[in-house]
């Protein structure tokens, strides 16, 4: 089943997950292809984003962003293709990324996409990933949050992930010593090989504490942290004095269905935060940095030019498979940015 | 018993507390007065600070500072008049500020003290709350950490503390709404009458909860953490996005002997910081903002001198009754910045 070029697949919130989403959860829907209003763009879906922060959408508990209501189409960044367009800023064929759902069409204000560019133009998925969303968030949270210094040493788990990859590679330009934390051997070998870490410990393995301790002799001046969980057990007692904790999410608590029983850590974690002197705070990207977007994609497209950063991709094929796939990327079962490829034209 | 000409009093940590300190962790002993080395001064103790810190200097466990080893002087910062000086800086007479412990007599490194200036000149206590280490505590902590803007809400607890009461100060010269909460309706009562805080609550009576959010209707912007416990949950809740917490003590943890059992809420802190993009930060005064004091200083004593901030002691007779003095501190039995008044000459 692929797209068409009259009918709009498109998935949609069946029912709010409790727990780890299901196949359940999603519904695959066909209707018409929409029509544009003044001012507006029918979109074709040509790459789909798949990202850990959807996992908060799918629930109505309180977020920083409005659930996915039942029946709704799930929300997601993606790659299109401009089909037709009723404003002067676009035309048919252009390429453009936006906020635009898991479908293959969709009809988007001119004003809430971008065109395409650089690096962007002939590897469009890029857009999101490296030069995209995840790109963005990696550098504004380690930089201006985590504000690391040469000789520092940082550390990131779901290194060979879009956002952990470009922490450590983004800390490596900056001269510090990085520590990545993946899921298996294979992913940790990449971090080292492929992205430039100076170690990376998988977490799978046993005696991460112990692992981590020894790999930061020196102890941990950042921890971006996009995990939580056992990780970030394992991290708090090497946070040096006025160590940084950008918190950009916690995907190891996002299936979570509530706490768990044993000792109340709270107090511990503040205790820490005033023994230590940490900052730790959190950031949604485009609310708290969207106005740095310019000075991000300038940078960005420089280093990725000059072969300063790589990235890696896992791409599924057919929109049909994103709900199979997202409920993997929440188990760490992708290797590099989960990307879907919804057309297989014009690509 | 007071103070000697001849001999020096001095209180030693006579073993470490389990929980809260008792009487028998504290042992008054009597020894010469120490004689000044090229540099030093003899010092002779006017008025001993009693600040919530020294209760972690009692204890071994890992701190920022290293703790008063058993048989030691207890630390604290005192106001002393010069004896003897071996520094062409000082003469006898001239009154100073360090960190010359819980004794009768010290001596110090000329560098290591500072004149009383300003207003402390007549009224020298002051050099140990408003013009000293609590109010530039409160200054620095609400004013770079907080970073309080008009017409925000600000929280604070132990309001009638010397911390709290500046910093519900300050914040109200910046144009905040300030809820202060205290232990007991008399504390109550003076934050809102004598420091100007918009309301008080009471932290004993029942469902702190439910009126600190009646209390604040429009969410809490800012909340200076200086107890921790059951005002830090009721706070968590009603924390707005982009709410900052300075951590400057956690006053209701200091005599805790573990973790409480129950649901572990490390989590539900690092999720809420994520989802509210808090940001919570813990500091030392001195070591992080010693270089600038100045600047705390001008301004504090302008308003000060303009009648803009008040504040309230809480004085004890004698260096013999600190430690009971000290245990109550904990307590939260002190109305007002808790100072012992040494000796009775030239005061």
């Amino acid at each position: 089943m692929s797209q068409s070029q009259s009918v709009n697949r498109r998935i949609v919130l069946a029912s709010r997950p409790h727990g780890a989403p299901t196949a359940d959860n999603f519904r695959l829907e066909k209707q018409d292809i929409p029509t544009a209003q003044a001012g507006q763009l029918v979109l074709r879906t040509l790459f789909l984003s798949l990202d850990p922060y959807m996992r908060g959408r799918m629930s109505d508990a309180p977020s920083y962003a409005a659930p996915v209501q039942i029946g709704e189409v799930m929300t997601g960044g993606a790659v299109s293709q401009v089909v037709s367009s009723n404003s002067p800023e676009f035309k048919p064929g252009d390429r453009v990324v936006g906020s635009t759902g898991w479908q293959d069409y969709a009809v988007a204000d001119a004003k809430a996409v971008k065109k395409l560019e650089g690096a962007a133009l002939k590897h469009p998925s890029l857009a999101l990933g490296v030069l995209g969303m995840p790109g963005f968030t990696a550098f504004m949270g380690l930089l201006d949050i985590g504000q690391p210094q040469a000789g520092e040493t940082v550390v990131v788990a779901a290194a060979t992930g879009p956002v952990g990859s470009l922490v450590g590679q983004i800390a490596k330009i900056k001269g510090c010593k990085v520590i990545g934390i993946a899921g298996g051997a294979e992913k940790c070998h990449y971090a080292v090989e492929h992205f430039g870490f100076d170690q990376c410990l998988d977490h799978r393995a046993a005696d991460l504490d112990k692992r981590l301790k020894e790999a930061c002799p020196d102890g941990i001046d950042v921890y971006f942290e996009n995990v939580g969980g056992a990780v970030f057990d394992a991290v708090l007692p090497l946070l040096n004095t006025k160590a940084r904790i950008p918190v950009c999410g916690l995907v190891s608590q996002y299936n979570a269905t509530g706490l768990q029983e044993g000792q109340d850590r709270l107090s511990l974690l503040a205790s820490t935060i005033l023994r230590k002197r940490l900052r730790m705070q959190g950031f949604i990207i485009f609310d708290d940095y969207g106005h740095r977007y310019p000075e991000f994609a300038k940078q960005m497209s420089e280093w990725f030019e000059a072969g300063k950063v790589k990235f890696r991709e896992d791409i599924v094929d057919g929109l049909e498979n994103a709900p199979q796939a997202f409920i993997g990327l929440l188990e760490g079962k992708n290797f590099g940015k989960l990307v879907v490829k919804v057309s297989h034209e014009n690509n």
